[in-house]
């Protein structure tokens, strides 16, 4: 879960917090790791000594695909011991790259297993993924977890909601559109970018056959709490109704059509650019912290533990909804209250509340 | 001038400060620009869809390379219109990589040129410089400013002064060995990684034929200074000795006979993997804050521009050369009372205090 909104609160909360609050987007990975796995095994391997090129696009700090990765390339190297592989982790430049390299180079806590692989060169791109990152027809094999949700510029305000999942009509149509706009761009720069036989993995943050997204999956709604709490806030005069009203996440949960129209439809310019779905599939990934609560049955420490999961991704786009006349403490004082009332909220009922990840997981080739 | 030791400092100060307090660096990269120029125009151009690889090693966050770098992109885009430029800024891990990315997309006040060049992709690296870097034969322009005096680890203390120019019989010679174990291990990982006929540049703090070097060009030893200054807090106290004998700046500066063995002597491993001086010449260029004091004559401005551009490379040594049972809050305080005695000294007395650049620049070539 990765984009400028996270990013910032990582650069904020300092090393390792975003990848310890993100153990549920680890086992989004983890879980998906044969999908890569059949992906990279299928992949043409240069004869001419030019690299293998592998990109982890929307990477924050590297933490929670560090183990996808390590087995995917150790798998490449079996398949190719003599070839070199370029490791190329790709997010907005004001993510902390330099955490980054600090736990691929091994320099952390976190156990890198890109050290013992032979012929491995590590880089990074702070290119956006709606441009180009890699020059044409250089590139193997792309991945990308819960990243793609982060559109490029938000359309309009919501005015009666956080998020696009709460909105309808005009509005929800123009984050929709967004959307449609960012994922084509994306996938037409990887479609350049991929070699022929080349592989894209995506697995999104989006909407299920059912209607489920993330922390939306039967019980109380995520999405539909923060908008509650938050509201309650302009109500009881803490915050102004501009700045509910300004306060919007810029993404687009997609559904499986729209996230495979640009890639079936014979008409769109990525399928003509040869971009082709290989394989899709919806997963409902379980909140660890509720299934922890599952067994200790203890509310307060549900609560506790639970609401940082929450924070690391969203804390940004709530602080950056307040007035840039409010001084940074003021703005602080403002979001922590929030962020207390979910957390009292969950320990006063518990029952329902859960972060489950609702992914799209969508494997592409380049013919 | 990077390594670990400026980066920390970088970090610690925040955006741009480092760029700011580094003229005299950027002044060293912009004079010697035409040789970058006469190397680019020399490099053969891959017919066969490869990218034109370009390096700068020791990127710090950019900022002095910049316009240099955006010089040559040009010219290898004017020679080469249709081949991809991939143009790699690498630096130890600890380096503020985010900032280097936010001044190369254009996201601060420093002006990118390299946003204008079409087909250009930037990328980051933090592994060492003393090892691989690239892929075998992939690297076509190799640059490298004021970095590669850092060496990779020190040999032993130096008892009597801070930096191994003030050293003489088993310690400067161990200084010495290991610097010229890693210039070896540097260029033989660049002559594996570059393509035939690619070329190295690099301008390095070193030792000129007259004996002259950083801060020591005729006036005040700037080396001696900090040493003298750093024993004067031993003498009174507030350092200890073992403090005093533990600072130690993890550098060496080479003769220019030093940093041609390598590319002279056929026995050596770097001239037996194929690299070739093509050009040696030493320069000195003036401390930018010496010579506007000529201008204004000012001491204690010209003590309190001085000051920092020391202060951004050689804080990190000194606070590195403190006990860890001290608080940070003391090392600071130590530090905060050496940078100013060394500021008062300026103020009382400025004749002679200069922070004149003496750099070897070297250009190699791939045979």
């Amino acid at each position: 879960m990765t984009g400028t909104s996270s990013i910032r609160d990582v650069a904020m909360k300092g090393a390792g917090y975003y990848s310890r609050s993100t153990a549920g987007a680890k086992d989004v990975i983890d879980n998906a790791t044969p999908m890569v796995l059949d992906a990279a095994a299928a992949l043409p391997i240069p004869g001419d000594g030019r690299p293998i090129t592998v990109a982890d696009m929307g990477c924050a700090d590297g933490g929670t695909s560090m183990e996808m990765i390590g087995k995917v390339l150790r798998a490449l190297r079996r398949r190719a011991p003599g070839t070199p592989i370029q490791m190329v982790y790709t997010d907005l430049p004001r993510n902390d790259f330099s955490q980054l390299f600090q736990n691929v180079h091994g320099l952390t806590d976190l156990e890198s297993p890109l050290l013992d692989i032979p012929e491995v060169y590590v880089f990074a791109s702070g290119t956006t993924f709606h441009k180009g990152i890699f020059p044409p027809g250089s590139l193997h094999l792309g991945f990308s977890a819960t990243a793609s949700h982060y559109i490029s510029e938000k359309p309009c305000p919501i005015p009666d909601h956080v998020h696009m999942v709460g909105a309808g009509g005009a509005v929800r149509a123009a984050y929709e559109a967004q959307g449609a706009r960012d994922l084509e761009a994306m996938m037409l720069q990887r479609a350049r970018e991929l070699v022929s036989g080349g592989r894209l993995a995506l697995f999104n943050f989006g909407i299920d056959e059912a209607g489920r997204y993330l922390g939306n999956t039967g019980g109380v709604s995520m999405f539909d709490t923060f908008n509650e709490l938050w509201r309650d806030l302009a109500g009881q005069g803490a915050i102004s109704r501009d700045e509910y009203r300004n306060t919007n996440f810029a993404q687009c949960y997609r559904t499986v059509d729209q996230f495979c129209a640009p890639l079936t439809d014979e008409e769109s310019p990525v399928y003509r650019a040869g971009l082709r779905l290989s394989h899709v599939e919806t997963r409902v990934v379980r909140c660890p912290y509720e299934r922890d609560f599952a067994g200790h049955g203890d509310a307060a420490r549900f609560a506790a533990e639970y609401i940082p999961t929450l924070r690391s991704w969203s804390e940004h786009t709530f602080m950056a909804g307040l007035s840039p006349d409010r001084t940074a403490a003021e703005r602080q004082a403002v979001v922590d209250r929030f962020y207390d009332s979910y957390e009292d909220r969950v320990r006063r009922k518990p029952e329902g509340h859960a972060m489950d990840y609702v992914h799209i997981y969508l494997v592409c080739e380049k013919v």
